[in-house]
């Protein structure tokens, strides 16, 4: 039995050893070679879109795909059988864009990015530094007392969250059912304007998806107050762009700081570059998982021992008891 | 018996009521007017050298000055008479600093300095965003498993240490002492070479003093990994100012992100303007002194109570008995 691992990211190879597969490098970016397309199981990680393509044509002994991304879009684009498992790498980016999804809140409270403008020019922006009023109200400058909403509220959220109360911040979310969780009062979607009009700062961490296009569209946008911040590190097209572009260039909103775009890199004659008050981050937050050896071991255990993975999209068909006995 | 609070902030006055002493607002920026000139209590914020001065030669009945500043520097050099006691807003811009200090940390660590400066010219920084190693070694890229050393321990790395901790960093202590404090291994300051040469940002919030003077200077600046990052909140003249920016120059360091500086606004001709991987905040740290009607109430109470007050730099002459037996 083999497990073909990635050579895309540095994992520690000796904590994977103990089972029965044995372990092999490839390159994520090449077609398998020859010698490793007869592997079972297969980790993924910035797989090219061919190698991919060329994988699920060709390894017909494949019964689980473990990917390292926390969505499954690429392998479910590549056409592999429906037979085949498929596990993501939910929860390895959790930490990561929590910390950049923080960062990007202080960054606007802070106005880094202005104060970077008059770097550039060898000016000092008095105005933003020396004693100034404490949290005046109608701005957000400070997530201390800020009520910061996150609109789609999963892991990455349940992240975030305390380090947001530590310095202060009321948070609450937005999903499709309401309930507490982990403490947070979460609104469902019916709730949604009595939510964001007193909002400081809304985190937009929703998934890709048919539902979730255009979620942030012009008319929730007008429910914002004027001083509130548009955060989005989920995907690009959860907010609708031109709306956002022509709330900033209104001044119907605070700004907004994105790490997601409907086209990856932002094309050239978007407005977003220009619009004031708009932190542009090249989808930074994540793209890094952290413990994947521990994700892979875990779930190698439990697939030889015919258990349940963990984080399993695609179920897939390959009966435990049969792996097991082919072992 | 008369107390003047300064119109220079948004204070809650009502908190302040069931006092003996009557309460009247005073502008900062002009001499004190005649008929308040009899005071016994005065709280100063951000009030002009001329106004101070003033107030030194003319308040002969004044017993108490609470300032809301951090330090009691404009105090000092307004001349006031050493029988006058001196209490300093020390705390109230913990919660300030810590949060700016943190996002200082986390706008070099993510470098969202580089990317504004890409966005200023409508250019999507790939090498900053999409799969990138997680924490690579001999770089600072995330709060998460990086050694941040703090020197200067006091109120406000107290206030900063746990935010650090809590996105995973591993928090050290450099002090005039060493020992625990809140859990922290502080070093002394004969031991500062061993810690500097493990350190991946170095936040300084000393205060100014001639025993702080170019505290980094050349020598320990070279004892920093070439990744390394400098990050000062507390006084300008706590580091070599020449020697950073040779520092940075020569890529001895990894960037600094300053909030203070020798000279304030930063001089036009300063190098700092222009070295690598800067960061220039307008001294916007501070600023906002949060909570300070519980100061004053608590000070209050104490002193018409004749007990010892809070944050006393200079305790005057005044017995407190001589004060009771006036109201």
């Amino acid at each position: 039995m083999k497990l073909l691992y990635p050579t895309s990211l540095v994992l520690d190879v000796d904590s994977l050893k103990g089972f029965a597969p044995s372990l092999h490098p490839y390159d994520v970016k090449q077609a398998i070679p020859e010698d490793l397309l007869d592997a079972e199981i297969l980790i993924t990680w910035t797989n090219s879109a061919d190698n991919l393509k060329d994988a699920a044509q060709k390894m017909k002994n494949l019964k689980w795909i473990q990917s390292l991304a926390a969505g499954p879009n690429d392998i479910l684009n590549a056409g592999f059988d429906k037979s085949i498992m498929v596990t993501t790498g939910s929860g390895l980016h959790d930490h990561t864009v929590a910390e950049h999804t923080l960062a990007l809140l202080l960054n606007a409270a802070r106005k880094f990015y202005e104060m970077r403008d008059y770097q550039s020019q060898g000016k000092w922006p008095q105005h933003l530094g020396g004693p100034q009023p404490d949290r005046p109200k109608g701005k957000f400058t400070s997530l201390r007392g800020a009520n910061v909403t996150i609109w789609g509220f999963g892991n990455i959220a349940k992240t975030l969250t305390p380090h947001l109360q530590s310095l202060g911040a009321n948070v609450r979310g937005i999903a499709r059912s309401n309930g507490i969780r982990n403490g947070i009062e979460v609104y469902g979607e019916d709730k949604i304007g009595e939510l964001l009009g007193k909002t400081d700062a809304l985190v937009m961490i929703l998934p890709g998806s048919e539902s979730t296009k255009n979620a942030l569209n012009k008319e929730r946008l007008g429910m914002l107050p004027e001083h509130a911040w548009v955060v989005n590190v989920g995907r690009g097209t959860s907010v609708d762009e031109e709306a956002l572009a022509d709330a900033l260039d209104q001044g119907k909103i605070g700004g907004a700081a994105l790490d997601v775009f409907v086209t990856e890199p932002l094309p050239e004659d978007s407005r977003l570059w220009k619009t004031p008050n708009t932190i542009i981050s090249p989808h930074a937050a994540g793209g890094r998982p952290q413990d994947s050896e521990a994700l892979i071991a875990y779930n190698l255990r439990r697939f030889i021992a015919g258990q349940e993975l963990k984080n399993v999209h695609i179920k897939g068909d390959a009966s435990s008891m049969e792996i097991k006995s082919k072992l």
